[in-house]
Protein backbone atom coordinates (compact mmCIF):
# COMPACT_ATOMS: atom_id res chain seq x y z
CA UNK A 1 0.00 0.00 0.00
CA UNK A 2 1.54 3.48 -1.47
CA UNK A 3 1.19 6.42 1.52
CA UNK A 4 -1.15 8.18 -0.46
CA UNK A 5 -3.48 5.16 0.17
CA UNK A 6 -2.81 4.71 3.62
CA UNK A 7 -3.67 8.57 3.63
CA UNK A 8 -6.89 8.39 2.37
CA UNK A 9 -8.26 5.30 3.87
CA UNK A 10 -7.58 7.07 7.35
CA UNK A 11 -9.30 9.98 6.15
CA UNK A 12 -11.97 7.94 5.19
CA UNK A 13 -11.95 6.20 8.51
CA UNK A 14 -11.97 9.27 10.98
CA UNK A 15 -14.75 10.94 8.57
CA UNK A 16 -16.48 7.97 9.45
CA UNK A 17 -15.46 8.14 13.19
CA UNK A 18 -15.80 11.74 13.44
CA UNK A 19 -19.41 11.44 12.09
CA UNK A 20 -20.64 8.84 14.49
CA UNK A 21 -19.00 10.87 17.71
CA UNK A 22 -21.38 14.19 16.65
CA UNK A 23 -17.76 15.87 15.84
CA UNK A 24 -18.73 18.14 13.19
CA UNK A 25 -15.36 20.08 13.17
CA UNK A 26 -13.14 17.31 12.09
CA UNK A 27 -15.28 16.27 9.65
CA UNK A 28 -15.11 20.08 8.15
CA UNK A 29 -11.28 20.20 8.55
CA UNK A 30 -11.25 16.78 5.87
CA UNK A 31 -12.78 18.22 2.97
CA UNK A 32 -11.80 21.33 0.59
CA UNK A 33 -12.76 24.81 1.02
CA UNK A 34 -14.45 24.53 -1.97
CA UNK A 35 -16.19 20.59 -1.69
CA UNK A 36 -19.14 19.78 -3.09
CA UNK A 37 -21.77 17.80 -2.06
CA UNK A 38 -24.57 15.60 -4.29
CA UNK A 39 -27.64 13.66 -3.01
CA UNK A 40 -30.18 12.53 -4.95
CA UNK A 41 -33.31 14.96 -5.29
CA UNK A 42 -31.43 17.77 -4.14
CA UNK A 43 -28.77 20.70 -5.70
CA UNK A 44 -25.56 20.17 -4.65
CA UNK A 45 -24.52 22.00 -2.30
CA UNK A 46 -20.93 23.34 -0.23
CA UNK A 47 -18.65 23.01 3.01
CA UNK A 48 -21.01 25.77 4.34
CA UNK A 49 -24.20 23.97 4.08
CA UNK A 50 -22.87 20.83 5.40
CA UNK A 51 -21.52 22.85 8.25
CA UNK A 52 -25.06 24.24 9.07
CA UNK A 53 -26.70 20.45 7.94
CA UNK A 54 -24.15 19.53 10.56
CA UNK A 55 -25.26 21.84 13.85
CA UNK A 56 -28.90 21.21 12.96
CA UNK A 57 -28.49 17.42 13.70
CA UNK A 58 -26.98 17.94 17.24
CA UNK A 59 -29.30 15.70 18.81
CA UNK A 60 -28.97 12.87 15.82
CA UNK A 61 -26.73 9.77 16.73
CA UNK A 62 -25.31 8.07 13.45
CA UNK A 63 -24.03 4.42 14.08
CA UNK A 64 -22.81 2.54 10.77
CA UNK A 65 -20.01 1.88 8.78
CA UNK A 66 -18.31 2.64 5.36
CA UNK A 67 -16.11 0.12 3.49
CA UNK A 68 -14.07 0.88 0.55
CA UNK A 69 -14.90 -0.63 -2.83
CA UNK A 70 -12.28 0.82 -4.88
CA UNK A 71 -9.30 3.29 -4.93
CA UNK A 72 -7.81 5.02 -7.70
CA UNK A 73 -5.12 7.34 -6.93
CA UNK A 74 -4.48 9.36 -10.44
CA UNK A 75 -1.41 11.71 -9.00
CA UNK A 76 -2.49 14.60 -7.22
CA UNK A 77 -6.11 13.47 -7.24
CA UNK A 78 -7.92 10.43 -6.51
CA UNK A 79 -11.31 8.73 -7.00
CA UNK A 80 -12.68 6.45 -4.50
CA UNK A 81 -16.16 4.37 -4.30
CA UNK A 82 -17.54 3.31 -1.14
CA UNK A 83 -20.36 1.54 0.33
CA UNK A 84 -22.05 3.09 3.96
CA UNK A 85 -24.22 1.65 5.96
CA UNK A 86 -25.64 3.82 8.35
CA UNK A 87 -28.42 4.01 11.01
CA UNK A 88 -29.80 7.47 12.34
CA UNK A 89 -31.14 7.68 15.30
CA UNK A 90 -33.27 10.80 16.78
CA UNK A 91 -34.52 11.03 19.91
CA UNK A 92 -38.18 10.29 19.77
CA UNK A 93 -38.51 9.05 16.82
CA UNK A 94 -37.77 5.61 14.88
CA UNK A 95 -34.63 4.76 13.84
CA UNK A 96 -33.55 5.43 10.07
CA UNK A 97 -31.45 2.68 8.17
CA UNK A 98 -29.79 4.61 5.35
CA UNK A 99 -27.18 2.21 2.91
CA UNK A 100 -25.47 3.32 -0.94
CA UNK A 101 -22.52 3.62 -2.69
CA UNK A 102 -20.63 7.06 -3.45
CA UNK A 103 -18.10 7.73 -5.90
CA UNK A 104 -15.94 10.30 -4.19
CA UNK A 105 -13.24 12.59 -5.53
CA UNK A 106 -9.67 13.35 -3.42
CA UNK A 107 -7.39 15.65 -4.02
CA UNK A 108 -3.93 16.11 -2.68
CA UNK A 109 -2.99 19.62 -0.70
CA UNK A 110 0.29 21.52 -1.49
CA UNK A 111 1.51 20.51 2.39
CA UNK A 112 0.88 16.99 1.57
CA UNK A 113 -2.61 16.00 2.94
CA UNK A 114 -5.61 14.59 0.85
CA UNK A 115 -8.89 16.31 1.28
CA UNK A 116 -12.28 15.39 -0.07
CA UNK A 117 -13.10 17.34 -3.09
CA UNK A 118 -16.21 15.86 -4.48
CA UNK A 119 -18.85 13.49 -3.07
CA UNK A 120 -21.69 12.07 -5.16
CA UNK A 121 -23.65 9.92 -2.39
CA UNK A 122 -26.39 7.39 -3.58
CA UNK A 123 -27.32 6.38 -0.32
CA UNK A 124 -31.36 5.96 0.30
CA UNK A 125 -33.87 4.54 3.00
CA UNK A 126 -33.73 0.87 3.48
CA UNK B 1 -10.41 25.00 -24.56
CA UNK B 2 -7.80 22.35 -24.60
CA UNK B 3 -8.00 19.24 -27.34
CA UNK B 4 -9.07 16.85 -24.54
CA UNK B 5 -11.98 19.48 -23.18
CA UNK B 6 -13.24 19.40 -26.39
CA UNK B 7 -13.18 15.39 -26.84
CA UNK B 8 -14.79 15.17 -23.55
CA UNK B 9 -17.14 17.41 -24.12
CA UNK B 10 -18.10 16.03 -27.57
CA UNK B 11 -18.18 12.52 -26.21
CA UNK B 12 -21.03 13.45 -23.60
CA UNK B 13 -22.89 14.72 -26.55
CA UNK B 14 -22.63 12.13 -28.78
CA UNK B 15 -23.64 9.80 -25.65
CA UNK B 16 -26.94 12.01 -25.19
CA UNK B 17 -27.48 12.12 -29.18
CA UNK B 18 -27.50 8.40 -29.53
CA UNK B 19 -29.66 7.60 -26.18
CA UNK B 20 -31.93 10.32 -27.74
CA UNK B 21 -31.76 7.93 -31.25
CA UNK B 22 -32.07 4.79 -29.44
CA UNK B 23 -28.61 3.66 -31.19
CA UNK B 24 -27.06 1.80 -27.90
CA UNK B 25 -24.16 0.10 -29.88
CA UNK B 26 -22.56 4.14 -30.38
CA UNK B 27 -23.15 4.58 -26.26
CA UNK B 28 -21.44 1.32 -25.72
CA UNK B 29 -18.51 2.19 -27.78
CA UNK B 30 -18.22 5.12 -25.51
CA UNK B 31 -17.97 3.48 -22.53
CA UNK B 32 -14.40 1.15 -21.32
CA UNK B 33 -15.07 -2.33 -20.89
CA UNK B 34 -14.58 -2.05 -16.88
CA UNK B 35 -17.18 0.48 -16.38
CA UNK B 36 -18.90 0.66 -13.61
CA UNK B 37 -22.35 2.59 -13.16
CA UNK B 38 -24.06 3.91 -9.93
CA UNK B 39 -27.79 4.65 -9.16
CA UNK B 40 -29.41 5.10 -6.01
CA UNK B 41 -31.35 1.86 -4.80
CA UNK B 42 -29.78 -0.56 -6.58
CA UNK B 43 -25.95 -2.39 -6.70
CA UNK B 44 -23.33 -1.08 -9.08
CA UNK B 45 -23.35 -2.76 -12.87
CA UNK B 46 -21.42 -2.60 -15.51
CA UNK B 47 -21.16 -2.91 -19.45
CA UNK B 48 -23.19 -6.22 -19.96
CA UNK B 49 -25.53 -5.13 -17.52
CA UNK B 50 -26.01 -1.99 -19.46
CA UNK B 51 -26.20 -3.08 -22.93
CA UNK B 52 -28.89 -5.88 -21.28
CA UNK B 53 -31.13 -2.84 -20.01
CA UNK B 54 -30.54 -1.42 -23.27
CA UNK B 55 -32.05 -3.58 -25.20
CA UNK B 56 -34.99 -4.32 -23.26
CA UNK B 57 -35.47 -0.48 -23.79
CA UNK B 58 -36.22 -0.66 -27.21
CA UNK B 59 -39.98 0.41 -27.44
CA UNK B 60 -38.67 3.56 -24.99
CA UNK B 61 -37.89 7.00 -26.61
CA UNK B 62 -35.62 9.48 -24.41
CA UNK B 63 -36.08 13.25 -25.11
CA UNK B 64 -33.71 15.62 -23.06
CA UNK B 65 -30.51 16.71 -22.93
CA UNK B 66 -27.34 17.39 -20.22
CA UNK B 67 -25.53 20.44 -19.32
CA UNK B 68 -21.45 20.17 -18.06
CA UNK B 69 -21.64 21.79 -14.85
CA UNK B 70 -17.96 20.96 -14.58
CA UNK B 71 -15.19 19.65 -16.31
CA UNK B 72 -11.67 18.81 -14.68
CA UNK B 73 -8.35 16.92 -16.65
CA UNK B 74 -6.29 15.00 -14.38
CA UNK B 75 -3.39 14.40 -16.96
CA UNK B 76 -4.98 11.21 -18.56
CA UNK B 77 -7.86 11.42 -16.11
CA UNK B 78 -10.96 13.23 -15.87
CA UNK B 79 -13.80 14.28 -13.85
CA UNK B 80 -17.18 15.70 -14.71
CA UNK B 81 -20.43 16.92 -13.28
CA UNK B 82 -23.36 17.48 -15.31
CA UNK B 83 -26.97 18.17 -14.75
CA UNK B 84 -29.87 15.38 -17.18
CA UNK B 85 -32.62 16.62 -17.74
CA UNK B 86 -34.68 13.74 -19.69
CA UNK B 87 -38.23 12.35 -20.54
CA UNK B 88 -38.74 8.81 -20.86
CA UNK B 89 -42.13 7.72 -23.20
CA UNK B 90 -42.96 4.49 -23.21
CA UNK B 91 -46.25 3.25 -25.52
CA UNK B 92 -49.17 3.15 -23.53
CA UNK B 93 -47.20 4.86 -20.71
CA UNK B 94 -47.70 8.45 -19.09
CA UNK B 95 -44.14 10.23 -19.67
CA UNK B 96 -42.07 10.30 -17.25
CA UNK B 97 -39.72 12.96 -16.17
CA UNK B 98 -36.17 12.29 -14.21
CA UNK B 99 -34.00 14.95 -13.81
CA UNK B 100 -30.38 15.06 -11.59
CA UNK B 101 -26.82 15.34 -11.31
CA UNK B 102 -23.95 13.27 -12.10
CA UNK B 103 -20.43 12.42 -11.34
CA UNK B 104 -18.20 10.64 -13.74
CA UNK B 105 -15.18 10.08 -14.33
CA UNK B 106 -13.40 9.12 -17.68
CA UNK B 107 -10.33 7.87 -19.29
CA UNK B 108 -7.96 8.56 -21.91
CA UNK B 109 -6.97 5.61 -23.97
CA UNK B 110 -3.58 4.81 -25.18
CA UNK B 111 -4.84 5.77 -28.20
CA UNK B 112 -6.28 9.43 -27.50
CA UNK B 113 -9.65 8.89 -27.08
CA UNK B 114 -11.41 9.51 -24.14
CA UNK B 115 -13.98 6.85 -22.44
CA UNK B 116 -16.80 6.42 -19.67
CA UNK B 117 -14.99 4.75 -16.77
CA UNK B 118 -17.49 5.51 -13.11
CA UNK B 119 -20.58 6.98 -13.60
CA UNK B 120 -22.66 7.75 -10.50
CA UNK B 121 -26.19 8.99 -11.90
CA UNK B 122 -28.63 10.51 -9.16
CA UNK B 123 -31.28 11.25 -11.32
CA UNK B 124 -35.09 10.77 -9.74
CA UNK B 125 -38.24 11.24 -10.91
CA UNK B 126 -39.57 14.59 -11.09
Amino acid sequence: MTEDERAIRELISTWMTATRAGDAPTVLRLMADDAIFMVPGQEPFGREAFAAASTGMKDVQFDGHSTIKELQILGDWAYLRSFIDLTVKRPGAPDVHRAGYTLTILRKQPDGRWLLARDANLMTAK
